[in-house]
């Protein structure tokens, strides 16, 4: 099952590879047309540039078609066509020659990776650029070279997918994840992907306690521009969060927390690693780059943490053309899917729980314990004698788990077994 | 003094091992009867079968006056009246011809522990066995066995004994400790003895601050009955109490917390044994298996921890007949008597402190302080400062000897003269 | 400029060391009269004998002229005017002749330190006695010396020296050091002049948002004194507080905790020490010595610490003759003044800092951050987003480098940038 959706998610991934996406324009909104193919319910909303977002304003939206340099021997080099990171984000557009001295501050690239196209952006400030290898860049020889980049920055949109899947309390679960890169797969086709994927298992389960938001936005701008319009009620709702990012590669696990590292988020995170991978690598705040930068900045609060493999800024591949689809693969989004199920399973078992008798119950007149003593007491009774010894009224089923050392998931049987008999009640 | 109650107990020991004891039934009785010979304070209840206690009920009483095996050669096994460990507890009435086959569900041995007779028991539930050494089981051969079991299992009454020595106080320090046991000596003979020795110190001791409950109980069963009637008292009165068992041998300290550790019977427990046997053995909640599970238990909450030598279950003679006098020493149990009276000195002497005046009091023009200045100050004057200088009125003098780094016990002297002195008060 | 203070530091340690100084007497008056020539705003106060403080009482005034012993042969041993450690300070003057085994119990020496003269004081018991290096004693043959003190002891006053620098605050930095001590140069007379060239440096500072309170006493009887006549409005204005001592060699730099080692004072010297002297030795209030013994007991609750170089009592020159001028330094002083300088610096600098725009501000419109992403950001753009993300409104500046684990004089551009620019506030 979990190796069918790795394939499903990975398929996914390699489709929307190939497009150009940014902050804002084309690309983005088709990304998200195909990501509907999926999950129909998300709705796509359009923020006009020039909008005020707190300190920030939407920019203007950019589309390209072409780009590309001709050398002074005809060849073309740096062709968007080829690969869409050859091109500087945001971009103007030119069509000039120039010589090599002059063409240089435009260039980009990478002395100690040789062979990859470097990521690069420049938003906020006009400017034309072109990435490429820099082995590439070494053999460029003196001349006449002609730049050319068909894009254009006008009033448009900033465009995102909004995802909101009620359940039996007005509480919420928050996902957010950016589909404002271009072709690279880790970071960031696997947390969109992951996204869409949990949405749809999500839409499976029976009776959900908590409702479930959803978004997929451009990083940083986007984040900025949904608080701005959603923070009251994202605030009121929001009882855990998680920022999908880099999920989708096969090495250890990371986790990187909230801003003091003690949401409820961090809490299932943390139960959830320590469990299933408990060499997973955790990082600090102070190591933050991503929305959880918008999300738990002071007066937001939100709790949001991340969950990832190998986490952004810290795998060589990050930001260049080496982190495409072989850095990925089925097998790694499906794991990170499992996690993910777990931290859900966790949050929505976790109440408050209380023994309804005093002293030890007797549970051998139930069955629940052997009739004859000996030496040892097996592991279930084990379990099942420990929840009842701290289910006060005070603590929740996670601190129940984390007091005993075992996972919710792996008492979870018990705990609904003792409901079930009457010895254990649920607290509101 | 120590050596001579050592010999005592351990007399006393000796005199009550062949009692087949079970939680109910005349073996207790009788026990109980041996211990008011040393403790005629101590007062007998008895609780009716049937009675309901919690999610209990009191069982019928169960006594029994022989048991055997006879095997196809007319040898006698398994005779009761050689050790009382060979028959189940609670065994019902047989008396029937049977084949090895038929037989073998109802024989307990040991295959790791071949020359061992393990100790079982079956209260609530209608069963008959006998309990054999291994080495001897693989022996028996086929043929016809006759098994007899005189016993009967008849409404009567679950008993114990309970000892209030009252106090300046109505504060009350509780141990409690089982006597249920068949024949085996550390697990449990030594906890009923240390308790019935403790109790004649306390008896001689002339102003005691807090009032003492002693109960000797059978376990579990027991220890429920008995707070089902007086949890409200106890939990008005109780500010410490200890659970006595496995106190006889001559091997590591072993201290058992209460559900959280955080209770002043955890602290004065872990003060005394870091003091006294810092290599002493710390368990937790999660290793409990006494009579603690009742008093620790949500909504009991009452302040129970153990301090033990070779602690139930961790030494391989527990619950076998390898549980025997050889295995208890007179060392054993008064190295056990010195902790519990250093424990109940600490109790005793806790009260909160509070220097009289501003700065350092002039210690010299009282003769407590040395008065000419050289490199050294004596570590009486050391600590006769440091007691000033934490004694703020907000903290006991135990977390004064915390705070200082010295055993209570040792500072006991000096906080005296500064009451004399008129430097340090109490503070109720 | 650090060296140039060192170097002027040292030559007023030089010019106070042949001074007799002692609790009371002319010599610590001659003592401050030299300070007043570099300090003129410090107030002289005088306090009759026999005054009653707290506990204690203002002693008689000692002074003394002459002293020294005549052996058999006719030499002048112990010569006071040699060295004034030869005396016991407070010693009552004699005048007459006795034998060697009627002098030895009013000698003292060293045996481990066979050459150095020891610092003995008996001030609250009549008494008389001379100092000298073991070797010396133990040539000392049979035969009639002849012992003469001039001194007297007689009503008079405890002096002291006191000076307040207003600030734009009530609240006050308090900084306490003693003099009383005769030729020794550590241990002490390096406190009593870093107090005085801290002061000359915090005079210069324009707009000092603290007021200054520092006192040069005579140690204990002194800060008793002074705390008997100051107490209300110390523990009304005093935030912070160091005593000032053994600041004075080249060794590691030390520290001493408050009682309990949580109050500004402690993180400001922590914070100080963790960033300049990681290697630093720490201390707890269980190895106190020196007036924080007064500042910190109960009910005076003063927040005093102390950063040291080589502290009392750990080093072998402490209170001996060995710990001359050659024991300190100009590098050594200079040092001290340096990390004092620093935790001013801090404390002046600890204000509660809230950023003013939700999210993230968008630091490229103003020049802050980079306009192009890359793959790395510099260490002075991630302390701006670090303090942005802290930035609360709970938190004080001090804290927030904490957070981040910087020196707070490291981000201190950063944060009057942020606050220049409109994104940060100072909340009162």
């Amino acid at each position: 099952m979990i190796d069918e959706i790795g394939k499903q998610m990975y398929m996914l991934c390699a489709r929307l590879f190939p497009i150009c996406r940014s902050i804002t324009g084309e690309g983005f909104r088709q990304s998200l047309d195909i990501l509907r193919e999926y999950l129909p319910e998300l709705q796509i909303h359009h923020v006009p540039s020039g909008t005020k977002v707190f300190d920030w304003e939407v920019p203007l939206e950019w589309n390209i078609r072409d780009a590309y340099i001709i050398d002074p021997d005809g060849n073309k080099l740096c062709d968007f066509k080829e690969n869409n990171l050859h091109i500087v984000g945001y971009s103007v557009p030119v069509d000039l020659d120039l010589s090599l001295a002059e063409l240089q501050p435009h260039l980009y690239s990478l002395p100690n990776q040789p062979t990859a196209i470097p990521y690069i952006t420049s938003y906020y400030k006009a400017r034309w650029g072109f990435c490429l290898p820099h082995e590439l860049r070494e053999k460029l020889k003196e001349g006449t070279y002609h730049v050319f980049i068909d894009s254009d920055l006008a009033p448009g949109n900033l465009s995102y997918g909004e995802l909101i899947l009620p359940g039996e309390q007005r509480e919420e679960i928050f996902f957010s994840t950016y589909l404002c890169h271009p072709s690279m797969a880790n970071n960031e086709l696997s947390g969109p992907v992951l996204a869409t994927f949990l949405a749809r298992w999500l839409k499976t389960i029976d009776a959900r306690r908590f409702s479930y938001r959803i978004i997929i936005i451009p990083e940083t701008i986007g984040s900025i521009t949904y608080l701005s319009k959603n923070l009251a009620v994202m605030k009121q709702n929001i009882i855990a969060g998680f920022n999908l990012t880099c999920v989708g590669d096969e090495m250890d696990y990371s986790y990187l927390s909230s801003r003091f590292g003690d949401t409820l988020a961090d809490k299932v995170a943390l139960h959830v690693l320590k469990h299933t991978h408990p060499e997973f690598k955790p990082y600090t705040f102070m190591d933050r780059g991503s929305d959880e930068r918008q999300y738990c900045s002071p007066g937001v609060d939100l709790p949001v943490c991340s969950m990832m493999r190998s986490k952004y800024h810290e795998y060589p591949e990050y930001h260049t053309s080496l982190d495409d689809l072989s850095f990925i693969s089925p097998a790694g989004l499906s794991g990170s899917f499992a996690i993910y199920q777990k931290a859900i399973q966790c949050l929505e078992a976790n109440e408050k729980l209380k023994g309804t008798v005093l002293c030890e119950p007797q549970l051998g007149k139930r069955g629940l314990y052997p009739t004859i003593s000996t030496k040892d007491t097996a592991k279930l009774v084990k379990n099942m004698m420990n929840i009842l010894a701290y289910a006060d009224g005070t603590r929740t089923s996670l601190e129940l788990a984390e007091l005993i050392g075992v996972p919710l998931w792996e008492i979870l049987p018990t705990i609904n077994t003792l409901i079930r008999e009457g010895l254990l009640e649920v607290i509101d």
